[in-house]
C-alpha cells in the first residue's frame, strides 16, 4: 500500500499512497486499500495521541463504516482531524476506567470516500 | 491476500485464505486484510449473481460497515449467503431501472466478524 505519514500534529495527521499500487479492475482507487489506508490513518492517530497522553494500552479497531462517493483517481490522500472533546475524553475516560475508545471521521481525498471508525484500548488484552 | 473461492453457488459463496500474509502486530488477522477479504467475497458473490441473472453493468460498493467481534487467529474464512427475496428483487429492480443493489452480510470465521455491504450495479458509468 506504500502508507506514508506526510504530517502529523497532536490532534490531526495526513497520509499519503500513491494509486499505482493500489488500483482495481477500473484503474481506480481499490476499495480495499482505500478501507486499510483510512483505518490505518485514523490508527496511527489513535497511536500518536496515546505516546502524548501516555496511555499504555492495547489498541485494536472495533468498528468502522466507510460511504464511497466517487472513485479514487489519483494518489490516496487520508486526513483526520481529532475533536477537542474527544480527545481530552478519550484521556479522561482511559484514566477512569483503563479502557476507552475514540470514534474518529477519516476522510478520503476530496470526500471521495469517508470512513467512520471507533478505536478501542484497553489495558486488559483483548 | 492470497484469496480463494472454495465453494460457489447461486446463491452462496464461501472464500478461504491464509493467516500468515494478512496479520498485524500481534499475529492475528489485519483489520484491514479481513475488511478487504470480506468486501471481495461480496464482490465476487455479485458478480456470479450478474453472470447468472445475465445483468451487464458496473458493480462498485457503494457502503459497507465491519464490526470486529473477535481476534482471527487462524486462516481467514469467508461466507456469505444470499437471502432469496434480495436475489430476486436485485434483478427486477435492475430490469426495470438499469441500476440495482445488493446488501451482504458477509461472515468472516465464526462471526469474528461481520461485514453489511452494499453493493451497487448500474448500466451507466459511475
Amino acid at each position: 500500500m506504500q502508507f506514508n505519514i506526510a504530517e502529523l500534529t497532536e490532534k490531526s495527521i495526513l497520509v499519503h499512497a500513491p494509486l499505482p499500487p493500489n488500483v482495481n479492475i477500473h484503474g481506480t482507487g481499490f476499495a480495499g486499500s482505500i478501507y486499510s489506508l483510512a483505518a490505518l490513518t485514523g490508527w496511527a492517530m489513535v497511536t500518536h495521541i496515546m505516546d502524548i497522553q501516555r496511555i499504555e494500552g492495547e489498541l485494536v479497531i472495533a468498528r468502522a463504516e466507510i460511504k464511497y462517493r466517487k472513485p479514487v483517481t489519483g494518489d490516496i490522500q487520508c486526513e483526520c482531524t481529532v475533536p477537542i472533546d474527544a480527545y481530552a475524553s478519550f484521556h479522561a475516560e482511559f484514566k477512569e476506567k483503563g479502557k476507552s475508545r475514540l470514534v474518529l471521521d477519516i476522510i478520503v481525498g476530496d470526500a471521495q470516500a469517508v470512513l467512520n471508525a471507533t478505536y478501542y484500548v484497553s489495558t486488559a488484552s483483548v
